[in-house]
C-alpha cells in the first residue's frame, strides 16, 4: 500500500540538495534515522515503551521524498493503518511527519558541516540549541512567558494520570502552554487537560510542544495533540532546550527519567550565577503520591542539601494551586527578564555548565567510573547523579543500550556506601511502584548498585 | 461584587434604542428574560435540571448594559464565582453572554414589530427561523454539509456518556460539526469527544452549536465548549432550526425530550413532499442500550408504521460506523441539494407542516384534548404524540409548567386504549431507567396516562 | 450576454422572502431601484454627471437574484464590458454589487415596516442611520477615531485633482481612513493618494468608505477603490451618516454640492449643544485656489458670522499641514469621547436639529418659499441656505429634478436682496469656474436668484 | 538623534552569535555592509544613481543591533529624516530594514563557512540561490505561476514611465505579481500601476518583489512599495534568482543594464536543454519607443541570430496585450511544470551554464580580454556580451568601479570590427537618449569601443 502525503505545517520547500541527501541508498544512516522517526510519528498513541516492537511490526515500512510541481510530497509504503481515518491521514500526524522531515534535514545539513563551530564550547552549544528551535518556529516572537514544562513518568497509575489532566486543565484556564517530552502518561495528561481549558478560554493558538530526540522518539511517540514537535540531536541538547525554552517546571511522579530531569534542573539552578534567575518548580501529585515525594525530597536533601530543596515546592492534591503558582511565576520572569534585557522566548542568561551539556555515552565503562561522593561540589554531584539515572533510562528503553546490557549484563554503579544505599532504595521503589516499564511485562533491572 | 465584561464574539454594537429597551425598569419582561438567560450562561456546567435552584441561589444577581467610548460593556452584579478564573471571566462564558445579548435584543426588536409578518403562515415562520439564525452568524456561507444534530438524554448513565464521547470523537475525526440542545449528558458528550477528534485533525474552526430557548436554557445551561449559541423564541422554532440547519441526526438514549424530538423528526420525514429528501438518522448506544432501542423501535413500528421505521437505522456499540454513516449521508445531501438548487446551509425545501410549527401550550386542557388514535393520519399522530411528550418535558423541567402541575395535579393523557398502554409502558421505562430527572431526587410523574 | 456573479464581501445569505421581493415583476419600484444602483456600480469610473447617458446606453441591462446550493448568485444580462477583465468581473465591482444588494434588501425590508418607528422624531432617525451603517459593517468596533470626510467637487481642474491626491497621500501616511460621497474629482483623488500612503505603511486594512444615495449614485458612480459602500435612503440621512461616522472634515474646491455640505456642517456645529464637541474642519486647495476660499469665507462670514468662521481653518497649498491637523484632531476626539462616554465609531452625542434631518423635496414651490434672511437665527439660515444649494445640485444632476426643470423652468430663489446678490455671485463663480458640470457641455443654470 | 526600531516582517529572532558578529568593531567589513545597505533602504525614493552622494550626505549615520526582552531592536543614529512621518518610521521602510538585517546575517553566516559547498559547481550555486530566497520567504509555497520580471532603465522619459505604469496596471488587474531590481524608472512604474490594479481586484496579498545586491542597492534604493526585498551576494546570483523565481519577463526601454539583462536571458534560453522550457518574454514601450526596439532587435538578430529573436515578442503601445501575453504564458508554464514535475516556485530544471553563474569582475584586464566574435557559439557570445555591458553598468554606477575608471581611464572593449561598430552604435544611442544616467549630469563614457 502506498500513500502520498502533502506538506502541512512546515517544510514544504526543499532544495534539490536536501532531497538528494535523503534519497541516498536505503542503507544510509540519515535515511534510516528519517525512516525511524517517521514511523514513530505514524504510531502516535501507541502504548509501548520499547522501540523493538514498533520496528519489528513494521519492517516493510518505507518512506520517500518526492519533488513535485507544487512542492514536496512524501510517499509512504505500508504505513500503519492507525494513522489514517477512512483512508486519509490524520492532519496532526501529517503535521508531525513534516516536522520530522524538517529537523532531520536541518540537523543533517548543519553542524558537522560548519567550519567555525566548536561543540566543546558551551556558548556554541547554546547557539546550536537556539538555532534548531528557531528553525522549528518554536521560539515565539514577542510572546510573554507562559510555557510550563511538564515532566513525569510515562508509566503512571490511572489516578495519577487523571491528576495530571486536572493540573493541565487548570493551567489551560490560565493561558499557560504545555511543553513535554512526548509520549504517554504524565507527558500526555497535562496536554489533554489543557486542551479543554484552552477551549473554554477560546485560545485557538494554544501550544502543545513536544521535545524529543532520535533515540527516544520510538519508545515515546508523540501524541497527536502535540502541535509543535522538535527533534533535538541528543538528550543533553534536549534538556537544555527544555530549560531555556520553558519558563516553569511541573514534576509529576515518575521513574528514573523523571529523577534524571529533576537532578539536571537542580544542578543548574544551584549554580551561583543562576541564583537570582526566577524559575518556578513544583513537584505535585494526588494525595496517594504524598509518600513518593517525601522520598524524593529526602534523597535531594541528603545528597544536594537544603539549598537544592529550596528550589522547588511540593504541592499535594491541589491542581489549582499548582496552576496559580506557575501563573505567578510567569509574571516574575517577565519582570526579571525585562530588567536584565534577557529575551522572553529563550533564557540566554541562564548559566549551564559544560558538564551538563556534553553528551554522556551510557556504556559500562562510563557508568562504572562515575564519581558519586558526598564530598563533591553539589552541582558536580548533581551532574553525575543525573548521568547515572540517564544510564538507567537508556538501559530501560533505548534499543542500542538494551543490546549492550544483553551482551554485558547490568551497569555497575559505584560510589560512597551511604549514597549507594539511598540510590538503591530509590530505584527499587521505582521498580516496585511499576514506574520503570509499562504494565504487562516484568521489569529486569539494567543496573546494579554496588553498596 | 461588580464585574465589567467587554464584548467577545458578537454584539459589540448596540443602538441607543436597544440599550434603552434593556435598561427599562427591572420589572420589564424583556429585562427579566435577559437576566435569566445571562444567569444560565454564567452557570454553565452546573449539573441541574431545574431552574429553581439556579434562580433561588442567585437572587442578588443583576446585569446592566453600559455604553462606552469603545462600545458596549456588561456590568454583572454578584455573578456566580464559577464563571471566573482568578477573577477573570472565562472567555467561553464571555462569548455566550454576548450571544444572549444579541438574541434577546434581536428577538425583542423584530417580530412583534413587523407589520406584514403573519406568524400563522408556515412560510413566514420559516423565514423568521432563518432570520434569527442568520443574525446569529450560525448559517455558514459556502460550507459543505457537515452538521450532525445530536439528541439524547441529559440524565444518562456513565457508560452511555462515554459512548456519546466516542461517537463524537469518531465524528470529529471525520470533520463533522456537532449541534445539540445544550446542557449535560448526551448534549455534552459528543462535543467533548469531537473536540479531541478535531484537535487531532487540526480543525481550529470546528463548530459546537447550541440551540436553546428561554424556557429551557436555565435547566440545561450551555457548556463552555459551545462556541455558537442561539436562543430561539420557542420550542417549535428551535426544533425547526435543528432540522433545517443540521444535515444528519444521531439519537442517543434519552427520556421524554428525546422521544419528542424523534417523533417530530419522523412526523416531518413522513410527509410525502419530503420523500426524496435525504437525511441520515441513526439511533445508537452502547451494547447495554440495545433493549432500550428495541422498545423505541417497537413503539414507532406500532404507532407510525414500517415506513417510519425505514427512516432511521439502529446501530449498537459501533461509534465508527455511526460516524461513517453520517459522513456518507453528507455526501448524498450535497449531491441532492446541488441537483435541486436548495442551499447547503439551510434546508429551505424540507416541508414542515403547520401543525409542527405552531407553538403548543402545555396546559391541562390542551393536553387532555390531544387526539391520540391509530386511525389518524400518521403525520398527524406523530404531531400529537410529539405534543404529549413535549408536555411531559415541560412538566419535568420548565418552571412555569411545574407550577401548573403543583396547582392542578398531573396532566391527563387520553386516547386509544392500546396506544395509551404503549405510551404508559414507554414513559414508565424512562422513569425506571432514571431518564426523567438527574440522579439525587425521586421522580414524581407530572402526567397520568388514562388507559 | 449573461454573466453569473458569486457573492463577495457581504450579503451571501438571503431569505426566500428577500429573494422573492426582488424577483417581483420588473415593473416593481424596488426592482428598478436595485437595477439602477447595480448598473451605476458596474459603470464605476465612468466620467459623467448625468444618469441619463448611463441608463440610455444600457437599456438592455437586466439583473436577477438566483438561489443556489452554495448561496445566492447574481445573473447579469448585458452588463457593461468595462466591469470585466478578460471576461471576469473585477473583484472590487463584484464587492460593490453585493453592497448594493445588501442595502436595497435591508432598506426595503425595514423602515416602512416597523410599527413603532416614527420618522418625525430626531432620535428615531438617528437610530435608523446607525442601523443602516451597522448592517453594512461600516461601524468599526473598537477602532480609534481616524475617519476623514473629504468633500469637494466632482468637476475640478487637474492641478486641484493632483492636490487632493497629495493630501490623501499625507493622510494615508498618518493612518487616516478616507470617506467620501463617491464619484470622480475630489471624491476620488484623496482615496488614490491615500492608497499609496497606506501601502507604504503596510496598512492592508485601510478603509475607503463611500456614502451615497439612490438618486445620486448613477451620476456619481463609486470608483473601485471604495471598499465599503453604503446606500443611504436620502440626502439628509447620507449627510447625517457622514457627520456621525466621520471624525474630521477636509473640504476641497467644489460647486453647489460642496457648498451644501459646508452649510450643513456649519449649521450643526453652530448649535449651542455642540459647542464643546471637537471636529477638525479644514478648507484647502492648491495656491491657485486661494481666491476661491477667500470668496467662500467671505460668504460665510457675512451670512453666518464670525463664530461660523471659527469652526474651520483654511490651509493653502500645504498637504502635510492638512494631514497633521487631522491627525491632531483625532487625538482630541478620542480624549473627548472617552471623557463623555460617547462611542468612537458613531457620534451619538452630536446634536442634529430636526430641520437638518427632514428630507427636503426640491420642487418649485418648496424652493421659492425658502426663507432666506439675515435676521433669522444662524442655524436656521444655514439650514435654508443648505436647502437652496441642495436644490441646485438636484437640478444639475438628478434625473427627476432635471425633468421638473425642463417642464417648469428654473427654480426661483427668493430672499433678502443683499443676501441674494451674494448668492448669485457665488453661484455664478461656480459656473464660470466650470464647477457645476463636467467639461464638454455648456451649463444652463437650473436656478434663478431673484435679487 | 537616535531612533529605536522594532522588527517588522522578518528577522525578529537572532542568536547571540549573530548579534555578536554584527557588533564587531565598526571597521569590520560585515558591519560596513550592513550599515550601507540599511542606509540605502532608509533613503528609499531618493532620485540618484550614484551611491557617493548618499554616503557623503549621511556620514554620521550609524546602526546597531540591540537584544531586548521581547527580541531584537535596531538603534539608528542620525537616520535620514525622509524615512519618518511625524517622527515615526514608515512601516515599509521598517520592513525593508529588517530584510536587510536578515540577509546580511544569513549571508555572513553561511557560505564561507560550509565545508562541503563548492561554489565552482553550477548545482551548488543554484542551491545557494534557492537557499537565500527560501530564507527570505520569497519562495511561495503552492502558488500558481504568476511572477512577472520587469526590466528596464532607471532613467527613462515621463511618457515611458507612464507607459510602465499602464502595463503594471493591466498586469495587476490579471493577478500578476511584479518583481524588479528595485530603484526608480521602469523598476518602480510597473509596481505603482499594479498596486492600483491589485486594489481594484481586492488582492491584498499582492507581491512587489525587489532583488538587489550590495553593490547596487545604494544607487538604486528600493521604493517602499517593495514588500519583499532580497539582497543577493552578487550580480550573477541576482540574475539567476530573477530567472528561476520569475515566470515571465517584460523588458521596457533602458540602457546598458537592460541590455545586460536581455543578453543574459537570451544566452540561457538559447541553451539546447532549455528549448522546450516556456518563458514568455515581451519587449514593450509606447509608440515613441518603436525605433528603440527596432535597433535592439537588429542588434540581437545580427549577433545572436533569428533563433534568439524568436525567444521574444515586441509589442508597441499596447499594455493590455502585454498583460494578456503574460497571463497566457503563466498557464503554459503551469501545464509544462506539472508535466515535468518541476516546481512552480523555482525553476530547478532551467539550465544555466557555468559561464553565466561565475562572478565577472569588471576590471580593465578582464574587460579588454573579453572575446567578442561572430564565430563563437551563440550562447558564449551572449555570455561575453553580457559581461561587456555589465562592465559598463559597473563603470556607471558602482562606487568601486567608478574609482577604477578614475584611476585608469575607460574600459577598452575589443573584438570583431563589425561587431564593435554595432556595439558602439547601440551604446552611443543609450548615451544620446539619456539612458546612462539620471538627468542633471553630463555623461562621460566609462568605456571605449575599439573598432
Amino acid at each position: 500500500m502506498r500513500k502520498y502525503i502533502s506538506p502541512r505545517g512546515s517544510m514544504e520547500l526543499m532544495s534539490q540538495f536536501e532531497v538528494k541527501r535523503l534519497k541516498h541508498s536505503a542503507s544510509s544512516e540519515l535515511y534510516q534515522l528519517f525512516r525511524r522517526c517517521s514511523l514513530a510519528v505514524l504510531c502516535a498513541g501507541l502504548q509501548s515503551d520499547s522501540d523493538e516492537s514498533l520496528f519489528s511490526l513494521h519492517q516493510d515500512f518505507d518512506i520517500h521524498v518526492i519533488q513535485q510541481a507544487r512542492g514536496v510530497k512524501l510517499e509512504l509504503v505500508n504505513p500503519p493503518a492507525k494513522a489514517f481515518v477512512d483512508g486519509k491521514i490524520i492532519a496532526g500526524t501529517q503535521e508531525l511527519l513534516f516536522s520530522v522531515l524538517r529537523d532531520i534535514v536541518y540537523l543533517s545539513n548543519k553542524y558537522d558541516n560548519i567550519k567555525n563551530l566548536d561543540l566543546n564550547k558551551p556558548f556554541h552549544i547554546t547557539n546550536v540549541v537556539f538555532d534548531i528551535l528557531r528553525n522549528a518556529h518554536v521560539i515565539a516572537k514577542r510572546h510573554s512567558p507562559n510555557i510550563v514544562i511538564c515532566w513525569g513518568g510515562h508509566s503512571i497509575k490511572q489516578h495519577e494520570y487523571l491528576y495530571t489532566k486536572d493540573v493541565g486543565y487548570q493551567m489551560g484556564l490560565r493561558g499557560l502552554d504545555i511543553c513535554t517530552g512526548c509520549g504517554p502518561g504524565a507527558m500526555k495528561g497535562p496536554m489533554k487537560g489543557a486542551a479543554i481549558g484552552h477551549a473554554k478560554q477560546r485560545n485557538y493558538q494554544a501550544r502543545y510542544i513536544g521535545l524529543t530526540e532520535p533515540s527516544i522518539i520510538a519508545s515515546e511517540p508523540p501524541n497527536q495533540i502535540v502541535n509543535e514537535l522538535v527533534i533535538l540531536p541528543d538528550i543533553e541538547k534536549r534538556l537544555e532546550a527544555f530549560i531555556r525554552l520553558g519558563h516553569g517546571v511541573v514534576i509529576f511522579p515518575g521513574g528514573a527519567g523523571t529523577a534524571e530531569e529533576l537532578l539536571y534542573l537542580l544542578g543548574i539552578l544551584l549554580a551561583p550565577k543562576n541564583k537570582n534567575n526566577p524559575m518556578p518548580v513544583v513537584l505535585t501529585g494526588p494525595k496517594e503520591s504524598a509518600d513518593y515525594f517525601t522520598e524524593i525530597d529526602k534523597f535531594i536533601g541528603r545528597t544536594l542539601g537544603a539549598e537544592a530543596q529550596s528550589k522547588y515546592k511540593i504541592v499535594i492534591d491541589n491542581p489549582k494551586e499548582v496552576a496559580q503558582l506557575m501563573a505567578k511565576g510567569m509574571a516574575e520572569i517577565k519582570q526579571y527578564r525585562r530588567s536584565t534585557g534577557d529575551s522572553y522566548h529563550f533564557a540566554w542568561e541562564l548559566h549551564i555548565d559544560g558538564q551538563f551539556q556534553q553528551p554522556f555515552n551510557p556504556n559500562h565503562k562510563n557508568v562504572s567510573e562515575l564519581l558519586l561522593d558526598f564530598n563533591m561540589e553539589k552541582s558536580e554531584l548533581a551532574a553525575n547523579l543525573r548521568r547515572a539515572f540517564s544510564a538507567v533510562v537508556a538501559g530501560n528503553v533505548k534499543g542500542e543500550t538494551i543490546q549492550l546490557i544483553k551482551e554485558h549484563g547490568p551497569f555497575h554503579i559505584n560510589g560512597d556506601k551511604k549514597l549507594m544505599a539511598m540510590m538503591d532504595k530509590l530505584l527499587s521503589a521505582f521498580v516496585v511502584q511499576g514506574r520503570m516499564k509499562l504494565p504487562g511485562s516484568k521489569y529486569i533491572p539494567c543496573y546494579q548498585v554496588n553498596k
